[in-house]
């Protein structure tokens, strides 16, 4: 955990508002759960791993003695926890309020949650979730809108050009299916698959043998991988799709993915290249995806800037019954790191820097009328090192400073360039 | 602890940019800390009897045995803790960052707190508090910018007309050594005093006669209360203020006072009344106040909306030495349930109501070229009952409605007024 200075936290609040604004443009109605939830839910099989780093809330009104009894038993101690996620919370919320929701609920959630990580460079007990999920709509049209308005979000950034990376779950389950992996085996398999950027096809197949999978699949698996391919991916369509995977491949899939790209090129009024890549081996970690799966990608960055899938099982779970979902984790974090500092001109950020002896009236009349002007002001008294006092403000976001004078006449401050 | 749904979270979000946008301009640089603290800095006594309320986490990591050893000791148990304020953090916060702060540091935090309270109704387990405190300037600017700042706040929040009560903890304590009450009955008059507006002067001396309070002061404070009063007590000076108190006043607290509505005075560019009333009785429940007190009230309503004072004796705990501090914390949940709902034309937020057979390329190629004119657009199936629809999506903040058949042109669309 950490504590987030003025500079930092004035660029992440301006991230934030980008963000809210862009989703909210596209439909998305933002909502806030508590950031405690019951013991129960958050322990109820569909947080994966996470579960195991939840911070536990140590029930209220326990005696000494009914600690020792409880002691045994973690659901005795605890009734309540920290959210390490968003989506048992949503899930929560919309078993909840569904009768308040539009049909097709565009959800916006926003807030820190919280994982008993081992302390590691880069990673934080407390950090920022930023997704937008959409209930209620198992077309193609949720994908799109999901990637259109993220996209969308990323250009208001000032990271124009980003792309998306896409695949389907059931994409991958029916490859392995056809090279004759088992599926006791896919798991252990889809984690090997998930190292091809990096190992390469030969190191696939070389820690697959290692694994034992099933040698026949095994063969079967490199040599598609090694075949003979053309260089030409693009366009986004049907025969790249087809063109990536082993012969015959599911019609209905290919068509939702071919219709999220057509949907996306309108969304994106693009007349060129979709800014869409199919690649078959993508493969997510979370357990819970059921469909598509997809990534967003910036040619600055070798690492992705967020992403999502389909997971149908998991919304409709504390409602009993089956639910379509499709949700989008934007890497809040990493976005933060990425944009630019925000420019601004000498005068809408001032620092007045002052003696000792000018009289607060005529400090606080110096003030309002810049403020007045529209500007951001900050009273400073001069310090003997007053290059460093500039640096600082400059730091902080300050673009312009003034020098009062007692006696000096409001409105006639000189204000300067502070860089 | 609750659910905050989409058109009360717009509200909340709305409310918050005003206020960043506003306190910003005035100078104040937001940070933030971890909702977590450390077990012994929340249970350190600066917390009062919030520290009763704060929600202990389970230390991680611990067997039953372990758990049995400890139960009677809650440090064993607990060595996180869920902040209850924002001041406790604020004073382990400035003593971690002090080097990289400037030297008059004002302060905004903007996040949620969370008390074990009894629950209630109106009153929540998680809440948000907004605080703004200026720390290490001791002058009365640092109160009047607070206030300019905050009346500022309230009024781009369209609830112009706010004034501020004002008293001086020390003017409370100097009077009632005046009257004769002793040093260890302070805490209990005061208690009774707080009530003056309620249970008027007879009420007060009949409470503090049953209190067993020293029967020559009750007599004396008694007499005070009642004696002859001009009714004019503005314009807000020394004048009002003298004639408010009994006579040899302090001149030193006087001029301080005087000097906050003298400052507030040029930072509203007033020409006519001081927007601030002298209150002797004004009490202000937390026990840490050592200095300034003073309330922020609005003519639509008897209570008030935010509340605050200096406090020089807490910030510097942590780095055990005295800092000056002076805090606000605007009441949040109250602005909210007072700000107007916001007005926007129909053109601003359109749900688009399609039939099944519409495509979805055609839909999003719609909602594309809207939000692309700067609309917030909602893609709607259109349901048997259409009138539950609308007004569904008017109580969500839309404002305008369209209907989409296959194959109408974008732009052709004809946008009609929800209401």
């Amino acid at each position: 955990m950490r504590d987030i200075l003025p500079a930092d936290k004035a660029r992440r609040e301006r991230v934030l508002s980008v963000i809210r604004g862009r989703y909210r443009a596209h439909g998305f109605d933002e909502i806030e759960t508590p950031a405690l939830e019951e013991y129960s839910r958050l322990h109820a099989g569909i947080g994966g791993d996470n579960e195991k780093l939840a911070y536990n809330v140590l029930r209220r009104g326990m005696d000494a003695e009914a600690i020792r009894a409880g002691a045994d038993d973690a659901a005795a101690l605890s009734d309540l926890g920290l959210r390490y996620d968003l989506t048992v919370p949503l899930a929560r919320f919309y078993a909840s309020n569904r009768g308040q929701l539009p049909g097709v609920f565009r959800a916006i959630q926003i807030g820190p949650v919280w994982r008993a990580e081992r302390p590691q460079k880069g990673r934080y007990r407390q950090f920022m979730q930023c997704d937008i999920d959409i209930i209620g709509d198992d077309s193609a049209r949720a994908e799109a809108e999901l990637m259109v308005a993220s996209l969308d979000v990323v250009d208001a950034l000032g990271l124009e050009g980003a792309t998306v990376r896409i695949n389907d779950r059931r994409v991958l389950d029916w490859m392995l299916d056809t090279f004759g992996f088992t599926e006791e085996e896919r798991p252990g398999v889809l984690i090997t698959i998930d190292k091809l950027d990096k190992i390469g096809p030969d190191g696939v197949a070389k820690e697959l043998r290692e694994r034992g999978a099933v040698a026949s699949a095994v063969d079967a698996f490199e040599a598609f991988l090694n075949r003979p391919q053309t260089d030409e991916v693009n366009p986004f369509g049907e025969r790249q799709i087809l063109s990536a995977l082993p012969e015959n491949a599911p019609d209905e899939i290919v068509a939702h993915l071919v219709g999220i790209g057509e949907a996306v090129a309108v969304g994106r009024a693009i007349e060129g290249d979709i800014p869409l890549t199919f690649d078959p081996f993508l493969v997510r970690g979370m357990g819970y995806y059921t469909g598509t799966i997809f990534e967003l990608t910036h040619p600055s960055v070798d690492y992705s800037l967020g992403g999502g899938g389909r997971y149908d099982g998991m919304i409709g779970r504390f409602l009993g019954q089956q639910v379509s979902a499709v949700g989008f984790s934007l890497g809040f974090e990493r976005l933060v790191d990425l944009v630019a500092e925000e420019a601004g001109d000498a005068a809408r950020a001032v620092v007045l820097v002052h003696d000792a002896d000018v009289p607060v009236s005529e400090l606080i009349a110096h003030k309002a009328a810049l403020v007045q002007d529209g500007a951001r002001v900050r009273l400073e008294r001069r310090t003997k090192n007053f290059k460093a006092l500039l640096e600082r403000s400059a730091a902080d976001g300050y673009t312009g400073f003034a020098a009062i004078s007692a006696g000096a006449a409001v409105g006639s401050l000189e204000i300067k360039p502070l860089s």
